[in-house]
C-alpha cells in the first residue's frame, strides 16, 4: 500500500453491486443525505443469466422505491404453474395447472421473469438520477474494526483499504475509507464474510442441475408456463422469460462433478449437452432452439446460512454472503433484496440519530430466521424436485399430489408474502388482537380505499413508500357526533409534548419521521373530510375512506377483513420497511409511547 | 419573399403545434417512415394555463401510443361532481354528489386534470425521441394547392412559403415547402383556415365567464371534487387540478364586453377581481390562496362549426380551427385529439399507397358531424350552466334534477366514450347483429382476456396500438372436436390468395398491414393454445381467452357481453383509430373482402 493512498470518510461503504448492494445503495439514495459509496470488483454490470424471478412481495418492495412500473413493463409474468409426469406409457404427460403464486393477498399475484442485469439496470438507473455511481473495477483487500472505546455515532470505525484495478498509475491504486458502517453484499464467496471470520452452517446436497437460457421453438404446450417435468429421463423445470426466452433447468447425474473437491466441473459440460438432457425430459414433445444461447451454467445445491450476519454491528453481511441454498425456487436475489431494505433503513435512522443503534440487532434476527426457514424450506422443495417421479416401477417416488400440497402450503413462503418478523423492540405484538387479521410482523397487506377529499380510488402500498418514515395508520370509525368528540380529544392528546409526534418530532416537524394516514367509515356522496381534526391530515389526500369506489368496482371491507371494531379508535404503525410493527387500541396510546421509546432518541434542538 | 429561398419536399406540414397539432405530429412519428414537419409560430409552447381537462377517451387514446402513463402519473384523478344550491336562507349548500364521470365502458372512468403545457410536454418528448421537433417560431404566409390536372399520390400539390421569425439573416427567413399534406392545426384563429376561405357556421351567445387558476385554502368541503355551484350571486365551476391546484370558472356580467366589437375586453378585469367573483358565489365558504395566481383568463362564449374540414382533401383543419364552444365541459383539447388521431392514420395508409385517397373523406363526415354534435350539446350544458338556480323567488330557475339528468344522458359523451361514426367506407354495419354490444363505429370498449399459452390477463386495449394496422379480432368460440375442424378450414380460406389477408399484404406479409388476435374460449386450465391454427397466432401472446384469470378477479364473460354467439366464428374489425370498423361471422367472409376491397389497394410487388 502506498504510504500516501488518500483516505476518505463515508458513512456507508457497500461492498459488491448485485442485486443486494444495488437495494441498500438505492435505499441510501433514496433516502437522501447519507453519504454513501459501492464499489465492485467487476468492470461492469453482468448483462445475462443469473438470477431471474422476481416473487411478488420483491415486487412489492420495488414499488415501495417507486421501481417496480420499469421491471413489470420489461419483464414476463408468470401466472401458471404446469406439472407433467410420465404416463403408463412412460411419456411425459399434463397432470395439470396450478396457480403459479399461492398468496392471496399479494397485490401483483404473479412472478416477473427478468434478467438479473435488467432488475440490476433499474437499481443503477435511479441511482444515478441521484449521482450514485458504483465505483469498479474496485475491490478490498483489507479491513479492521477499530478496539477499544465504545463507539460513538460520530465516529468512523471501519478502516478498509481498497484497490482500483483499472487505475492508471500505482499511486491511484490504493485508496483507504473510513466508514461508520460496511455491508458485505459481495456474493457466496464474500470476501467480506471471510474476513469477518464467519461460518458458513449447512451441508452440501447430491442434487445437481444444469440451468440453459434458450429461445426455443417446440410443441411442448407449456411452454410459456413454469412447468415442473417429472420424467423417467430426470427433472426439467421450465421458466418463461421475457422476449421469449425461457430458462430450462435440468437434472444432471454425478460425471459433471469433481469427486475429490465435490464442485461442479463446467469443462464436463457445455450448453448443447444441456439442451439434449432436457430433450430427454421433454420426450415426446421436441425441443429446437430459434436462437443462439444467452447463457448457461452448472451448480451443485449447497444449503448453508452465515452463523452471523454482522459483526459488532458496524460491518454486515447481506445477500448470497449470508445464505445459499438452490436457484428453483428462485428464492436467492428475492432474500438478497429483502436483506438489504431491511438493513438500510435501520442504518439511515442510526446514522441520522433518530434511533439508539440497538436496533441494528434487529437485522440479524430478523433475517437470519428467515434465511434458516428459507433453508428448511428448500431442502423440502429441492427433494421433491430432485426425487424420482411415482410411476407403476417406482411405488417410492413422488407423486403430482406431494408436490403440488407442498406448493400449497408454502405459496406465502416461495412469494415472499408470508414473511415473518418475530417479537423484538420493533415488533410488539401487545395488541395483536386489536386487528386479528394485521398479522404483526408480516407486511401491510395492500388495500384499496378511497381518497375522503375526491374519492379517488388508492392502494394503501402507494402511500407506504420506503422513504424512511414510520406510517401512522389511523383508523377513526365513523365520524358523526359523539365520535368526533371523541376523536377530537385523541388528536389533542396525540398533540401533547409527550406523545410520540412530538416527542420524536424533528426541528419541531413530525413530518420527517412519522406520515399519518386517517382511515374514516362513511360515504362518499356524503362524507366531509374536513371535520378529521388537522393532527390526523397533514395533506387533504391522507384522509382516506373505507367505502367502494364511484365506479362500484373496489375499495371497502377493510375495517371488516383486518378485523378492527370501527367503534374504537385504532392505531396501526407500519415500519419503513412495510411491515407492521406495532397494532394499539387508542385507549393504548401509552403503550405506542413506549414501542417508540424502546427504539428512538428524544430530538432536542 | 427572397428569390432564393431554400424549397423542400415533404409528406406533411403540420402548422400549428397545440394539442390537436401536437397529436398529428406523434401519430406519424408513431407510424415511422412518414417525412413530417410541424411549424408553430410561438416561441416555445406554453407552461400554464389554457385547456386542462382529459377525459375518458381521450386517456385511452393516449394510451394507444403508448403515452398515457405519463399522464396518469403527473396528473390529478377526477371522480366526484358535487352540486350546489342556494338554501332557503340564500346560502349555498350541497345538494348531492355523485360520479364525475357517466360512462360504464371506461377504461379510465375519471377526468384527468393536467395543464396543457405539461400535455403537450408529453407529446414533445416522444416526438423529439423519434428526432421530430417543433420548428418555432416560424408561420406561414402564402399557400397555395396546384390547379389542373388531378393529383397523383406521388405529387406534391400544396405549396407553403414559411417565415422562419427568428432566422438570424433575411436570406434565411423565407422557405418554400412543398407537401403532399397539409394540416391546420393553427387554433381558433386559424390561419389555414381563413387562407382556405372556410366560413365558421353557428353563433355567439350571452354567456361571459372567466377563469383562474389557484391554490386554494378554503373550508369549502368539495375542493378537491368538481363543483357546480349555482348561487343567487352567480355560477362558479371548480375543477381540481394537478399540485394541489384547482380552476375557478366564474360567471360574469355584460360589463366586461365591449358594446361595439362583443368581444370580451381583458382590460376590465383582473385575477383579483375574478377571485372577489368567486368568493361571493362560495359564501358562506371562505376562499384564500395559497400561492400566487398562475394564469387566467376571460371569454365569450361561442359556438360555431367550420363549414368545410378540407380543401381537395390535400389540406385540412383539426382542432380549434374547426370548432368552438364553451370550455366547461372541457371538450375542446379531447376533440382536438381525436381530430388528429383520426385523420392520421388516414393519411398513412394513402401515403404508402395502401388505401384509396377517398377514405380522407371520411375525416370531415366523421368529425365534423361529431364537432355538430359537440355544439349541440354544449348549447345546453352551457345554458344550463350559466342559467339562474331554482329558489323560492325564482321558479323559472334551473332546478338541480335538470342538471343531473342532462349529465346522466350526455355522459357517454362527455366522456367520449360514446361518440359514433356513421356508416361509410370505413363502417360497414351489415352484420351488426353478429355481435350486437359491439356498436359499430363506435370504439371497441375495453375488456379483460387471459393469454392461452400462459393465462396471463391483458387488456384487450393494450393490443390496439395506434400502430396503423387493422386489427382482426377472431371470436373462435370453443375449439373442441369438431370445431377445430370448421375452424382450421377457416384458416385454409383465409391463406386463399383471395382473401384480404393475402391480397393486401405488403411485401408478401400481412402483418404489416394487419394484426390477428384470436379468441377463444376455454379453461386456461386446460386449454392448448398450439391447437389454435398458426394464422391466427402470428405470436404466441396473440391466442387470448375468454376466461376469469387465476386469481379469480378479473375476465371472463366477453362473448356474452359483446352478444355474440360461440357456436360460429365471428370477426370484429378493429380500425387503426381503436374503432370497430365492421363485424362480420365467418360465413361472410366474403363481406369482409369487400369492406376491405371498398378502400384497400391490393399491393403488387
Amino acid at each position: 500500500m502506498s504510504p500516501n493512498a488518500p483516505e476518505s470518510y463515508i458513512d456507508v461503504l457497500i461492498i459488491g453491486a448485485g442485486p443486494a448492494g444495488l437495494t441498500g445503495a438505492t435505499a441510501f439514495a433514496a433516502a437522501g443525505g447519507i453519504n454513501v459509496r459501492i464499489i465492485d470488483q467487476r468492470a461492469s454490470k453482468i448483462s445475462v443469466g443469473h438470477a431471474d424471478g422476481v416473487h411478488a412481495r420483491t415486487v412489492e418492495v420495488l414499488q415501495s422505491y417507486g421501481l417496480a412500473e420499469r421491471m413489470l413493463r420489461e419483464g414476463n409474468q408468470l401466472y401458471m404453474y404446469a406439472f407433467y409426469n410420465p404416463n403408463d406409457a412412460g411419456e411425459i404427460e399434463l397432470t395439470g395447472r396450478a396457480p403459479g403464486v399461492i398468496a392471496p393477498t399479494a397485490r401483483f399475484p404473479f412472478v416477473v421473469g427478468l434478467h438479473q442485469g435488467a432488475i440490476e439496470a433499474i437499481f443503477l438507473d435511479f441511482m444515478s438520477q441521484n449521482n450514485l455511481i458504483v465505483d469498479r473495477p474496485t475491490r478490498p483487500y483489507a479491513m479492521e474494526i477499530s478496539q477499544g472505546q465504545p463507539h460513538s455515532p460520530s465516529s468512523y470505525p471501519v478502516k478498509v483499504t481498497l484497490e482500483h484495478l483499472n487505475a492508471p498509475t500505482d499511486g491511484e491504486k490504493t485508496e483507504v475509507v473510513h466508514a461508520k458502517y460496511v455491508i458485505g453484499a459481495d456474493g457466496a464467496h464474500s470476501w467480506v464474510r471471510q474476513t469477518l471470520g464467519i461460518d458458513m452452517v449447512g451441508e452440501q446436497t447430491d442434487y445437481i442441475w444444469g440451468v440453459v437460457d434458450i429461445v426455443p421453438d417446440t410443441n411442448f404446450p407449456d411452454i410459456r408456463n413454469k412447468a415442473a417435468i417429472h420424467s423417467e429421463n430426470g427433472a426439467c423445470l421450465i421458466i418463461p422469460r421475457e422476449d421469449d426466452k425461457v430458462r430450462l433447468y435440468v437434472q444432471l447425474s454425478e460425471d459433471v462433478v469433481d469427486p475429490s473437491t465435490r464442485r461442479v466441473d463446467k469443462s464436463q459440460m457445455s450448453p448443447e449437452k444441456l439442451i439434449e438432457v432436457a430433450r430427454k425430459s421433454l420426450h415426446p414433445y421436441y425441443l429446437s432452439l430459434s436462437s443462439e444461447i444467452e447463457w448457461w451454467s452448472i451448480y451443485i445445491i449447497g444449503q448453508r446460512v452465515a452463523s452471523k450476519y454482522s459483526d459488532k454491528d458496524r460491518v454486515f453481511i447481506v445477500g448470497d454472503a449470508c445464505h445459499t441454498h438452490s436457484p428453483k425456487a428462485g428464492q436467492g436475489m428475492n432474500a438478497s433484496i429483502s436483506d438489504a431494505h431491511n438493513l438500510a433503513w435501520k442504518i439511515v435512522h442510526v446514522l441520522r440519530g433518530w434511533a439508539h443503534p440497538s436496533i441494528l440487532k434487529t437485522y440479524e434476527t430478523e433475517r437470519r430466521n428467515y434465511a434458516q426457514d428459507l433453508i428448511d424450506f428448500d431442502k423440502r422443495y429441492a427433494a421433491l424436485f430432485s426425487g424420482k417421479p411415482r410411476t407403476l416401477e417406482n411405488q417410492e417416488g413422488i407423486t403430482h399430489e406431494e408436490f403440488s400440497r407442498a406448493l400449497q402450503i408454502h405459496g406465502g413462503f416461495i412469494s415472499g408474502i408470508g414473511v415473518h418478523y418475530y417479537p423484538s423492540a420493533i415488533v410488539n405484538t401487545k395488541h395483536q388482537t386489536s386487528a386479528k387479521n394485521l398479522v404483526i410482523g408480516e407486511r401491510m397487506p395492500p388495500q384499496i380505499f378511497i381518497q375522503g377529499a375526491d374519492a379517488r380510488p388508492v392502494e394503501v402500498h402507494d402511500l407506504l413508500p420506503a422513504d424512511t418514515r414510520f406510517k401512522i395508520l389511523v383508523f377513526l370509525g365513523p365520524l358523526d357526533g359523539s365520535r368526533l368528540v371523541k376523536v377530537n380529544g385523541l388528536a389533542n392528546d396525540l398533540d401533547a409534548p409527550t406523545s410520540f409526534l412530538r416527542k420524536y418530532s424533528i426541528d419541531g416537524q413530525f413530518s420527517h419521521i412519522f406520515d399519518i394516514i386517517s382511515i374514516a367509515q362513511g360515504d362518499k356522496f356524503v362524507f366531509n373530510y374536513l371535520h378529521v381534526p388537522q393532527i390526523f391530515r397533514p395533506h387533504w389526500s391522507k384522509v382516506l375512506l373505507d367505502d367502494i369506489d364511484v365506479a362500484g368496482t373496489q375499495g371497502g371491507g377493510a375495517y371488516e377483513r383486518f378485523g378492527i371494531n370501527p367503534q374504537g379508535v385504532t392505531f396501526v404503525i407500519v415500519r419503513p420497511d412495510g411491515f407492521v410493527g406495532m397494532i394499539a387500541p387508542s385507549t393504548a396510546l401509552e403503550d405506542v409511547n413506549e414501542y417508540f421509546a424502546s427504539f428512538l432518541i428524544p430530538h432536542t434542538c
